[in-house]
Protein backbone atom coordinates (compact mmCIF):
# COMPACT_ATOMS: atom_id res chain seq x y z
CA UNK A 1 0.00 0.00 0.00
CA UNK A 2 1.14 3.81 -0.91
CA UNK A 3 0.20 6.30 1.73
CA UNK A 4 0.14 9.77 0.69
CA UNK A 5 -0.48 13.07 2.91
CA UNK A 6 -2.12 15.97 0.78
CA UNK A 7 -3.30 19.34 1.14
CA UNK A 8 -2.54 23.16 2.28
CA UNK A 9 0.94 23.29 4.82
CA UNK A 10 0.05 22.25 8.53
CA UNK A 11 -3.12 20.92 7.08
CA UNK A 12 -2.78 17.76 5.20
CA UNK A 13 -5.01 14.75 4.77
CA UNK A 14 -4.93 11.38 4.94
CA UNK A 15 -4.75 9.34 1.20
CA UNK A 16 -3.99 6.41 -0.32
CA UNK A 17 -2.30 5.64 -4.04
CA UNK A 18 -3.63 3.04 -5.44
CA UNK A 19 -2.09 0.51 -7.84
CA UNK A 20 -3.52 2.03 -10.71
CA UNK A 21 -1.97 5.69 -9.58
CA UNK A 22 -5.15 7.29 -8.41
CA UNK A 23 -5.03 8.61 -5.35
CA UNK A 24 -7.92 9.13 -2.61
CA UNK A 25 -8.92 10.80 0.14
CA UNK A 26 -9.36 8.67 3.16
CA UNK A 27 -9.79 11.32 5.93
CA UNK A 28 -13.04 9.24 6.67
CA UNK A 29 -10.83 6.92 8.06
CA UNK A 30 -10.21 9.08 11.29
CA UNK A 31 -6.67 9.08 11.90
CA UNK A 32 -3.46 10.75 10.11
CA UNK A 33 -0.34 8.60 9.66
CA UNK A 34 1.21 9.42 13.07
CA UNK A 35 2.92 7.98 15.56
CA UNK A 36 -0.34 6.48 17.10
CA UNK A 37 -1.41 5.43 13.46
CA UNK A 38 1.64 3.18 13.28
CA UNK A 39 1.69 1.77 16.77
CA UNK A 40 -1.73 0.29 16.84
CA UNK A 41 -1.26 -1.65 13.40
CA UNK A 42 -2.69 1.31 11.71
CA UNK A 43 -1.76 0.15 8.28
CA UNK A 44 -3.60 -3.34 8.64
CA UNK A 45 -6.74 -1.45 9.77
CA UNK A 46 -6.62 1.08 6.62
CA UNK A 47 -6.27 -1.78 4.79
CA UNK A 48 -9.22 -3.92 6.20
CA UNK A 49 -11.50 -0.70 5.96
CA UNK A 50 -10.71 0.15 2.27
CA UNK A 51 -12.00 -3.24 1.40
CA UNK A 52 -15.54 -1.66 2.32
CA UNK A 53 -14.89 1.50 2.15
CA UNK A 54 -12.40 2.15 -0.92
CA UNK A 55 -14.64 2.88 -3.58
CA UNK A 56 -16.66 5.84 -0.93
CA UNK A 57 -13.36 7.49 -0.64
CA UNK A 58 -12.94 10.69 -2.72
CA UNK A 59 -10.42 10.30 -5.76
CA UNK A 60 -7.77 13.72 -5.19
CA UNK A 61 -7.07 15.82 -7.76
CA UNK A 62 -3.75 15.18 -9.76
CA UNK A 63 -2.97 18.89 -9.24
CA UNK A 64 -3.37 18.56 -5.13
CA UNK A 65 -0.10 19.08 -3.07
CA UNK A 66 1.70 16.18 -1.51
CA UNK A 67 2.59 16.82 2.07
CA UNK A 68 5.37 14.34 3.98
CA UNK A 69 3.65 10.92 4.24
CA UNK A 70 4.36 10.86 7.57
CA UNK A 71 2.83 13.53 9.93
CA UNK A 72 5.62 14.78 12.20
CA UNK A 73 7.97 12.08 13.74
CA UNK A 74 9.14 12.27 17.25
CA UNK A 75 12.60 12.30 15.70
CA UNK A 76 14.50 12.12 12.06
CA UNK A 77 17.53 10.42 12.78
CA UNK A 78 20.06 9.52 9.46
CA UNK A 79 23.06 7.94 9.09
CA UNK A 80 25.94 9.38 7.53
CA UNK A 81 28.94 8.44 5.10
CA UNK A 82 26.73 5.18 4.83
CA UNK A 83 28.22 4.36 1.25
CA UNK A 84 32.28 4.08 0.62
CA UNK A 85 32.64 6.47 -2.67
CA UNK A 86 30.66 9.35 -0.47
CA UNK A 87 33.08 9.08 2.33
CA UNK A 88 35.64 9.41 -0.16
CA UNK A 89 34.21 12.37 -2.08
CA UNK A 90 33.62 13.99 1.09
CA UNK A 91 36.82 13.96 2.26
CA UNK A 92 36.18 11.65 5.45
CA UNK A 93 37.05 8.22 6.15
CA UNK A 94 35.15 5.30 6.05
CA UNK A 95 33.42 4.56 9.66
CA UNK A 96 33.67 1.67 11.10
CA UNK A 97 30.39 1.39 12.90
CA UNK A 98 27.38 3.88 11.74
CA UNK A 99 27.57 7.72 12.34
CA UNK A 100 24.69 9.22 13.57
CA UNK A 101 23.14 12.59 13.07
CA UNK A 102 19.73 14.53 14.03
CA UNK A 103 17.75 16.48 11.10
CA UNK A 104 15.24 18.83 13.06
CA UNK A 105 11.60 17.69 12.19
CA UNK A 106 10.94 21.45 11.32
CA UNK A 107 12.80 20.47 7.94
CA UNK A 108 10.41 18.18 6.80
CA UNK A 109 8.26 19.36 3.75
CA UNK A 110 6.47 17.93 1.52
CA UNK A 111 8.08 16.23 -2.35
CA UNK A 112 7.71 18.31 -4.77
CA UNK A 113 7.76 21.59 -2.25
CA UNK A 114 10.32 24.15 -2.99
CA UNK A 115 13.81 24.16 -1.30
CA UNK A 116 14.81 27.18 0.65
CA UNK A 117 18.45 28.59 0.04
CA UNK A 118 18.75 29.72 4.01
CA UNK A 119 20.11 33.25 4.91
CA UNK A 120 23.90 33.67 4.74
CA UNK A 121 23.92 29.96 3.23
CA UNK A 122 26.71 29.34 -0.13
CA UNK A 123 27.17 25.72 0.24
CA UNK A 124 23.37 23.94 0.40
CA UNK A 125 24.08 20.65 -1.23
CA UNK A 126 21.71 17.59 -1.93
CA UNK A 127 21.47 13.67 -1.26
CA UNK A 128 19.54 11.33 -2.61
CA UNK A 129 18.27 8.75 0.63
CA UNK A 130 16.23 6.18 1.30
CA UNK A 131 14.44 6.61 4.15
CA UNK A 132 12.86 4.02 6.87
CA UNK A 133 9.44 4.54 8.85
CA UNK A 134 9.60 2.76 12.19
CA UNK A 135 6.70 0.98 12.85
CA UNK A 136 6.92 -0.37 15.96
CA UNK A 137 8.42 0.71 19.39
CA UNK A 138 12.31 -0.61 18.79
CA UNK A 139 14.83 -0.55 21.73
CA UNK A 140 18.00 -2.88 21.41
CA UNK A 141 16.85 -5.08 18.75
CA UNK A 142 18.90 -7.60 16.93
CA UNK A 143 19.27 -7.46 13.24
CA UNK A 144 16.91 -10.25 12.84
CA UNK A 145 14.47 -8.05 14.47
CA UNK A 146 14.52 -4.92 12.35
CA UNK A 147 12.44 -5.87 9.56
CA UNK A 148 9.13 -6.98 11.85
CA UNK A 149 9.72 -3.26 13.37
CA UNK A 150 9.81 -1.52 10.19
CA UNK A 151 6.60 0.27 8.55
CA UNK A 152 7.33 1.09 5.34
CA UNK A 153 10.35 3.14 3.25
CA UNK A 154 9.88 6.79 1.84
CA UNK A 155 12.10 8.82 -0.94
CA UNK A 156 13.81 11.71 1.49
CA UNK A 157 15.92 14.59 -0.07
CA UNK A 158 18.96 14.92 2.82
CA UNK A 159 19.08 18.38 1.61
CA UNK A 160 22.92 20.01 3.54
CA UNK A 161 24.61 23.12 3.86
CA UNK A 162 27.77 22.06 3.86
CA UNK A 163 29.90 25.42 5.35
CA UNK A 164 26.93 25.31 8.58
CA UNK A 165 27.72 21.11 8.80
CA UNK A 166 31.39 21.48 8.42
CA UNK A 167 33.06 24.88 9.55
CA UNK A 168 31.10 26.06 12.15
CA UNK A 169 32.25 24.42 15.40
CA UNK A 170 31.25 21.19 15.19
CA UNK A 171 28.04 18.92 14.93
CA UNK A 172 26.52 18.29 11.45
CA UNK A 173 23.21 18.96 12.89
CA UNK A 174 23.45 22.54 12.22
CA UNK A 175 23.63 22.35 8.56
CA UNK A 176 21.05 19.48 8.41
CA UNK A 177 18.14 21.33 10.02
CA UNK A 178 17.11 24.52 8.21
CA UNK A 179 13.54 24.77 6.88
CA UNK A 180 12.54 22.54 4.32
CA UNK A 181 16.06 20.87 4.84
CA UNK A 182 14.15 17.21 4.43
CA UNK A 183 11.69 16.54 1.50
CA UNK A 184 9.77 13.20 2.24
CA UNK A 185 7.76 11.28 -0.59
CA UNK A 186 5.84 11.27 -2.48
CA UNK A 187 4.70 8.19 -0.52
CA UNK A 188 5.46 6.03 1.82
CA UNK A 189 5.83 2.04 0.53
CA UNK A 190 4.91 -0.25 3.24
CA UNK A 191 6.97 -3.32 3.48
CA UNK A 192 4.85 -5.50 1.46
CA UNK A 193 6.04 -3.35 -1.82
CA UNK A 194 9.91 -3.48 -1.48
CA UNK A 195 10.85 -6.70 -1.85
CA UNK A 196 14.71 -6.05 -0.55
CA UNK A 197 15.23 -2.71 0.92
CA UNK A 198 19.20 -3.25 0.72
CA UNK A 199 19.36 -3.87 -3.26
CA UNK A 200 17.19 -0.44 -4.33
CA UNK A 201 18.42 2.12 -6.96
CA UNK A 202 18.03 5.45 -6.21
CA UNK A 203 19.14 8.70 -8.53
CA UNK A 204 18.98 12.24 -8.52
CA UNK A 205 19.28 14.83 -11.50
CA UNK A 206 20.44 18.76 -10.92
CA UNK A 207 18.40 20.70 -13.47
CA UNK A 208 17.98 17.36 -15.67
CA UNK A 209 21.37 16.11 -15.36
CA UNK A 210 22.01 13.06 -13.73
CA UNK A 211 24.53 13.80 -10.55
CA UNK A 212 23.69 10.85 -8.16
CA UNK A 213 23.10 6.51 -9.28
CA UNK A 214 23.36 3.89 -7.04
CA UNK A 215 21.74 1.60 -5.37
CA UNK A 216 21.53 0.76 -1.97
CA UNK A 217 23.24 -2.45 -2.30
CA UNK A 218 26.12 -0.45 -1.87
CA UNK A 219 25.12 0.19 1.67
CA UNK A 220 28.30 -0.23 3.97
CA UNK A 221 25.56 -0.76 6.95
CA UNK A 222 22.48 -2.29 5.55
CA UNK A 223 18.92 -1.94 6.95
CA UNK A 224 19.41 -4.30 9.71
CA UNK A 225 22.62 -3.26 10.67
CA UNK A 226 21.81 0.23 10.82
CA UNK A 227 18.38 0.20 12.75
CA UNK A 228 19.64 -2.80 15.33
CA UNK A 229 22.91 -0.47 16.41
CA UNK A 230 20.81 3.16 16.40
CA UNK A 231 17.95 1.09 19.10
CA UNK A 232 21.14 1.01 20.91
CA UNK A 233 21.42 4.33 21.57
CA UNK A 234 17.72 5.28 21.69
CA UNK A 235 14.22 4.11 21.67
CA UNK A 236 12.81 3.92 18.27
CA UNK A 237 8.95 4.99 17.91
CA UNK A 238 6.67 4.09 15.63
CA UNK A 239 6.66 6.99 12.98
CA UNK A 240 10.05 7.76 13.87
CA UNK A 241 12.06 8.55 10.48
CA UNK A 242 15.82 6.99 9.43
CA UNK A 243 17.35 8.28 6.91
CA UNK A 244 20.19 5.58 5.64
CA UNK A 245 23.28 8.01 4.05
CA UNK A 246 23.46 9.07 0.35
CA UNK A 247 25.80 8.00 -2.74
CA UNK A 248 28.57 9.31 -4.36
CA UNK A 249 27.60 12.33 -6.37
CA UNK A 250 27.01 15.44 -4.12
CA UNK A 251 27.68 19.05 -4.87
CA UNK A 252 30.66 18.80 -1.94
CA UNK A 253 32.50 16.76 -3.93
CA UNK A 254 32.80 17.54 -7.60
CA UNK A 255 35.96 19.44 -8.47
CA UNK A 256 35.07 22.17 -8.35
CA UNK A 257 32.19 21.75 -5.87
CA UNK A 258 28.78 22.97 -6.98
CA UNK A 259 25.62 24.49 -5.01
CA UNK A 260 22.29 24.54 -5.25
CA UNK A 261 21.63 28.25 -6.41
CA UNK A 262 17.69 29.97 -6.89
CA UNK A 263 15.72 28.24 -9.81
CA UNK A 264 17.77 25.17 -9.64
CA UNK A 265 15.41 21.63 -10.41
CA UNK A 266 16.44 18.86 -8.26
CA UNK A 267 14.90 15.63 -9.58
CA UNK A 268 15.26 12.21 -7.43
CA UNK A 269 14.32 8.74 -6.79
CA UNK A 270 14.02 5.50 -5.81
CA UNK A 271 12.72 2.08 -7.34
CA UNK A 272 9.44 1.27 -6.03
CA UNK A 273 9.41 4.52 -3.95
CA UNK A 274 8.56 7.25 -6.92
CA UNK A 275 9.59 10.59 -8.09
CA UNK A 276 10.06 13.88 -6.29
CA UNK A 277 11.38 17.30 -7.58
CA UNK A 278 11.92 20.60 -5.70
CA UNK A 279 12.43 23.52 -6.96
CA UNK A 280 15.15 25.85 -5.29
CA UNK A 281 14.71 29.28 -4.01
CA UNK A 282 16.26 32.47 -2.36
CA UNK A 283 15.13 32.78 1.75
CA UNK A 284 12.94 35.63 1.20
CA UNK A 285 12.27 38.06 4.57
CA UNK A 286 8.71 37.30 5.78
CA UNK B 1 4.31 30.71 37.64
CA UNK B 2 5.58 27.35 38.32
CA UNK B 3 4.00 24.68 35.41
CA UNK B 4 4.59 20.84 36.55
CA UNK B 5 3.37 17.62 35.25
CA UNK B 6 2.67 14.63 37.81
CA UNK B 7 1.16 11.34 37.15
CA UNK B 8 2.29 7.77 36.08
CA UNK B 9 4.60 7.60 33.13
CA UNK B 10 2.87 9.03 29.38
CA UNK B 11 -0.07 9.75 31.63
CA UNK B 12 1.21 12.82 32.75
CA UNK B 13 -1.78 15.44 34.13
CA UNK B 14 -0.85 19.34 34.79
CA UNK B 15 -0.74 21.01 37.71
CA UNK B 16 0.80 24.22 39.37
CA UNK B 17 3.09 24.70 42.29
CA UNK B 18 1.59 27.77 44.07
CA UNK B 19 3.96 30.11 45.99
CA UNK B 20 3.23 28.63 49.30
CA UNK B 21 4.67 24.90 47.58
CA UNK B 22 1.35 23.28 47.18
CA UNK B 23 0.96 21.90 43.80
CA UNK B 24 -2.62 21.77 42.56
CA UNK B 25 -4.14 19.51 39.77
CA UNK B 26 -5.47 22.12 37.18
CA UNK B 27 -6.96 18.94 34.79
CA UNK B 28 -9.68 21.03 34.76
CA UNK B 29 -8.36 23.88 32.41
CA UNK B 30 -8.46 21.06 29.78
CA UNK B 31 -5.06 21.29 27.99
CA UNK B 32 -1.36 19.91 28.38
CA UNK B 33 1.91 21.72 28.60
CA UNK B 34 2.65 21.52 24.64
CA UNK B 35 3.18 23.17 21.46
CA UNK B 36 -0.43 24.39 21.27
CA UNK B 37 -0.50 25.68 24.64
CA UNK B 38 2.46 27.57 24.66
CA UNK B 39 1.34 28.60 20.63
CA UNK B 40 -1.65 30.01 21.72
CA UNK B 41 -0.61 31.98 25.11
CA UNK B 42 -1.41 29.27 27.27
CA UNK B 43 0.57 30.61 30.10
CA UNK B 44 -1.76 33.88 30.28
CA UNK B 45 -5.13 32.03 30.03
CA UNK B 46 -4.13 29.45 32.65
CA UNK B 47 -3.15 32.56 34.90
CA UNK B 48 -6.62 34.19 34.62
CA UNK B 49 -8.21 30.42 34.80
CA UNK B 50 -6.65 29.83 37.95
CA UNK B 51 -8.32 33.47 39.04
CA UNK B 52 -11.35 31.44 39.21
CA UNK B 53 -10.54 28.52 39.51
CA UNK B 54 -7.71 27.78 41.65
CA UNK B 55 -9.41 27.15 45.16
CA UNK B 56 -11.99 24.47 43.20
CA UNK B 57 -8.51 22.22 41.79
CA UNK B 58 -7.71 19.83 43.98
CA UNK B 59 -4.12 19.87 45.65
CA UNK B 60 -1.95 16.62 44.57
CA UNK B 61 0.00 14.72 47.38
CA UNK B 62 3.38 15.45 48.23
CA UNK B 63 4.22 11.69 46.86
CA UNK B 64 3.09 11.84 43.37
CA UNK B 65 5.35 11.52 40.74
CA UNK B 66 6.32 14.61 38.85
CA UNK B 67 7.30 14.17 35.10
CA UNK B 68 8.63 16.62 33.29
CA UNK B 69 6.68 19.76 32.86
CA UNK B 70 6.57 20.15 29.33
CA UNK B 71 5.06 17.09 26.92
CA UNK B 72 7.49 16.04 24.66
CA UNK B 73 8.93 19.33 23.12
CA UNK B 74 9.44 18.77 19.15
CA UNK B 75 13.36 19.17 20.07
CA UNK B 76 15.75 19.20 22.66
CA UNK B 77 18.35 20.98 21.37
CA UNK B 78 21.67 21.52 23.44
CA UNK B 79 24.40 23.97 23.52
CA UNK B 80 28.10 22.30 23.77
CA UNK B 81 30.94 23.60 25.50
CA UNK B 82 29.63 27.01 26.74
CA UNK B 83 30.99 27.59 29.87
CA UNK B 84 35.35 28.10 29.37
CA UNK B 85 36.48 26.21 32.27
CA UNK B 86 34.18 22.98 31.69
CA UNK B 87 36.03 23.04 27.63
CA UNK B 88 39.00 22.74 29.41
CA UNK B 89 38.50 19.86 31.92
CA UNK B 90 36.89 17.71 28.27
CA UNK B 91 40.27 18.28 26.61
CA UNK B 92 38.20 20.70 23.60
CA UNK B 93 38.74 24.52 22.55
CA UNK B 94 36.70 26.98 23.88
CA UNK B 95 34.32 27.19 20.58
CA UNK B 96 34.46 30.86 18.96
CA UNK B 97 30.40 30.16 18.14
CA UNK B 98 27.54 27.98 19.82
CA UNK B 99 28.41 24.46 19.52
CA UNK B 100 24.77 22.59 18.95
CA UNK B 101 23.86 19.30 19.56
CA UNK B 102 20.57 17.05 19.84
CA UNK B 103 19.24 14.90 22.57
CA UNK B 104 16.38 12.56 21.28
CA UNK B 105 13.20 13.48 23.44
CA UNK B 106 12.48 9.73 24.10
CA UNK B 107 15.27 10.71 26.82
CA UNK B 108 12.98 12.85 28.63
CA UNK B 109 12.14 11.62 32.12
CA UNK B 110 10.65 13.57 35.36
CA UNK B 111 12.91 15.37 37.55
CA UNK B 112 13.45 12.42 40.47
CA UNK B 113 12.90 9.13 37.82
CA UNK B 114 15.58 6.66 37.57
CA UNK B 115 18.49 7.28 35.60
CA UNK B 116 19.56 4.12 33.75
CA UNK B 117 22.88 3.54 32.49
CA UNK B 118 22.51 1.94 28.65
CA UNK B 119 23.77 -1.56 28.12
CA UNK B 120 27.50 -1.95 27.18
CA UNK B 121 28.01 1.96 29.06
CA UNK B 122 30.90 1.88 31.22
CA UNK B 123 31.19 6.17 30.51
CA UNK B 124 27.61 7.32 31.92
CA UNK B 125 28.26 10.73 32.83
CA UNK B 126 26.58 13.90 34.73
CA UNK B 127 25.78 17.58 33.80
CA UNK B 128 23.48 20.09 35.23
CA UNK B 129 22.54 22.68 32.68
CA UNK B 130 19.62 25.72 32.34
CA UNK B 131 17.05 24.57 29.73
CA UNK B 132 14.62 27.24 28.33
CA UNK B 133 11.52 26.91 27.17
CA UNK B 134 10.44 28.31 23.81
CA UNK B 135 7.08 30.38 23.96
CA UNK B 136 6.76 31.15 20.32
CA UNK B 137 8.11 30.13 17.02
CA UNK B 138 11.54 31.61 16.65
CA UNK B 139 13.45 31.73 13.46
CA UNK B 140 16.24 33.91 12.33
CA UNK B 141 15.94 36.48 15.33
CA UNK B 142 17.96 38.69 16.76
CA UNK B 143 19.22 38.97 20.36
CA UNK B 144 16.52 41.68 21.53
CA UNK B 145 13.96 39.37 20.39
CA UNK B 146 15.03 36.33 21.72
CA UNK B 147 13.34 37.45 25.78
CA UNK B 148 9.70 37.99 24.05
CA UNK B 149 10.15 34.07 22.34
CA UNK B 150 11.17 32.33 25.94
CA UNK B 151 7.97 30.65 27.83
CA UNK B 152 10.28 29.50 30.98
CA UNK B 153 13.05 27.88 32.31
CA UNK B 154 13.32 24.17 33.95
CA UNK B 155 16.32 22.45 35.35
CA UNK B 156 17.49 19.65 33.25
CA UNK B 157 20.18 16.77 33.87
CA UNK B 158 21.88 16.64 30.25
CA UNK B 159 23.28 12.99 31.32
CA UNK B 160 26.03 11.46 29.17
CA UNK B 161 27.64 8.81 28.17
CA UNK B 162 31.59 10.00 27.34
CA UNK B 163 32.33 6.67 24.97
CA UNK B 164 29.28 6.80 23.03
CA UNK B 165 29.57 10.47 22.71
CA UNK B 166 33.36 11.02 21.89
CA UNK B 167 34.71 7.03 21.15
CA UNK B 168 31.97 5.66 18.51
CA UNK B 169 32.86 7.40 15.05
CA UNK B 170 31.36 10.69 15.33
CA UNK B 171 28.33 13.16 16.49
CA UNK B 172 27.71 13.79 20.32
CA UNK B 173 24.07 12.16 19.43
CA UNK B 174 24.96 9.07 19.84
CA UNK B 175 25.96 9.38 23.70
CA UNK B 176 23.49 11.87 24.42
CA UNK B 177 19.81 10.23 23.91
CA UNK B 178 19.82 7.28 25.86
CA UNK B 179 16.49 6.69 27.56
CA UNK B 180 16.27 8.42 30.90
CA UNK B 181 19.09 10.97 29.99
CA UNK B 182 17.28 13.77 30.17
CA UNK B 183 15.62 14.60 33.65
CA UNK B 184 13.60 17.75 33.11
CA UNK B 185 12.05 19.85 36.29
CA UNK B 186 10.67 19.82 38.88
CA UNK B 187 8.95 22.62 37.10
CA UNK B 188 8.94 24.91 34.67
CA UNK B 189 9.47 28.39 36.20
CA UNK B 190 7.29 31.15 33.86
CA UNK B 191 9.79 34.51 32.73
CA UNK B 192 8.34 36.90 35.35
CA UNK B 193 10.00 34.34 38.21
CA UNK B 194 13.32 34.20 36.87
CA UNK B 195 14.63 37.80 36.57
CA UNK B 196 18.06 37.62 34.88
CA UNK B 197 18.94 33.61 33.46
CA UNK B 198 22.35 35.00 32.77
CA UNK B 199 23.25 35.22 36.73
CA UNK B 200 21.85 31.74 38.08
CA UNK B 201 23.56 29.77 40.57
CA UNK B 202 23.50 25.88 39.40
CA UNK B 203 25.33 23.04 41.10
CA UNK B 204 25.09 19.66 41.47
CA UNK B 205 25.80 16.93 44.13
CA UNK B 206 27.04 12.91 43.86
CA UNK B 207 26.46 10.98 46.71
CA UNK B 208 26.33 14.35 48.80
CA UNK B 209 29.63 15.68 47.52
CA UNK B 210 29.47 18.66 45.30
CA UNK B 211 30.86 18.13 41.95
CA UNK B 212 29.60 21.00 39.77
CA UNK B 213 29.04 24.62 41.59
CA UNK B 214 28.90 27.74 39.42
CA UNK B 215 27.43 30.34 37.95
CA UNK B 216 25.42 30.70 34.05
CA UNK B 217 27.26 34.19 34.54
CA UNK B 218 29.54 32.12 33.42
CA UNK B 219 28.30 31.50 29.86
CA UNK B 220 30.76 32.13 27.10
CA UNK B 221 27.64 32.53 24.75
CA UNK B 222 24.29 34.07 27.42
CA UNK B 223 20.71 32.57 26.47
CA UNK B 224 20.27 36.04 23.86
CA UNK B 225 23.35 34.93 21.76
CA UNK B 226 22.49 31.36 22.15
CA UNK B 227 19.00 31.34 21.15
CA UNK B 228 19.31 33.94 18.59
CA UNK B 229 22.22 31.94 16.83
CA UNK B 230 20.34 28.55 17.14
CA UNK B 231 17.36 30.28 15.02
CA UNK B 232 19.35 31.10 12.39
CA UNK B 233 19.78 27.05 11.67
CA UNK B 234 16.30 26.06 12.27
CA UNK B 235 12.65 27.35 13.36
CA UNK B 236 12.14 26.91 16.82
CA UNK B 237 8.68 25.54 17.88
CA UNK B 238 6.66 26.85 21.09
CA UNK B 239 7.39 24.04 24.05
CA UNK B 240 11.11 23.23 22.22
CA UNK B 241 13.15 23.02 25.41
CA UNK B 242 17.39 24.64 24.75
CA UNK B 243 19.32 23.35 27.37
CA UNK B 244 22.28 25.76 27.55
CA UNK B 245 25.20 23.61 28.64
CA UNK B 246 27.27 22.76 31.56
CA UNK B 247 29.77 23.64 33.83
CA UNK B 248 32.70 22.53 35.26
CA UNK B 249 32.69 19.53 37.46
CA UNK B 250 31.79 16.63 35.13
CA UNK B 251 33.45 12.30 35.82
CA UNK B 252 35.27 13.04 32.29
CA UNK B 253 37.35 15.97 34.00
CA UNK B 254 38.31 14.18 36.94
CA UNK B 255 41.79 12.78 37.82
CA UNK B 256 41.11 10.37 37.16
CA UNK B 257 37.89 10.51 35.63
CA UNK B 258 34.73 9.21 37.50
CA UNK B 259 31.55 7.78 36.09
CA UNK B 260 28.24 6.93 37.54
CA UNK B 261 27.29 3.25 38.73
CA UNK B 262 24.27 1.56 40.47
CA UNK B 263 23.40 2.94 43.52
CA UNK B 264 24.77 6.30 42.85
CA UNK B 265 22.34 9.26 43.62
CA UNK B 266 22.55 12.81 42.23
CA UNK B 267 20.99 15.98 43.25
CA UNK B 268 21.04 18.80 41.28
CA UNK B 269 19.39 22.68 41.63
CA UNK B 270 19.49 26.19 39.75
CA UNK B 271 18.48 28.76 41.93
CA UNK B 272 14.55 29.63 41.22
CA UNK B 273 14.43 26.09 39.46
CA UNK B 274 14.33 23.71 42.44
CA UNK B 275 16.28 20.85 43.21
CA UNK B 276 15.74 17.24 41.46
CA UNK B 277 16.88 13.91 42.80
CA UNK B 278 17.45 11.08 40.35
CA UNK B 279 19.07 7.59 41.40
CA UNK B 280 20.76 5.55 39.27
CA UNK B 281 19.84 1.91 38.30
CA UNK B 282 21.57 -0.37 36.16
CA UNK B 283 19.80 -1.34 32.93
CA UNK B 284 17.75 -4.66 33.53
CA UNK B 285 16.24 -6.59 30.14
CA UNK B 286 12.88 -6.65 30.14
Amino acid sequence: MKLIRFGDVGKEKPGVQLENGTKIDVSHFGEDYNETFFETKGIERLKNWLKDNESKCPSISAEARLGSPISRPSKLVCIGLNYAQHAVEAGMKIPSEPVLFFKSTTAIIGPNDDVIIPKGSKKTDWEVELAVVIGKKASYISKEEVIDHIAGYVLHNDISERSFQIEREGQWCKGKGCDTFAPLGPFLATTDEIKNPNNLKLWLKLNGKTMQDSSTSDFIFNIQESISYISQFMTLLPGDVISTGTPFGVGLGLKPPLYLKPGDVMELGIEGLGVSKQSVKAYQTK
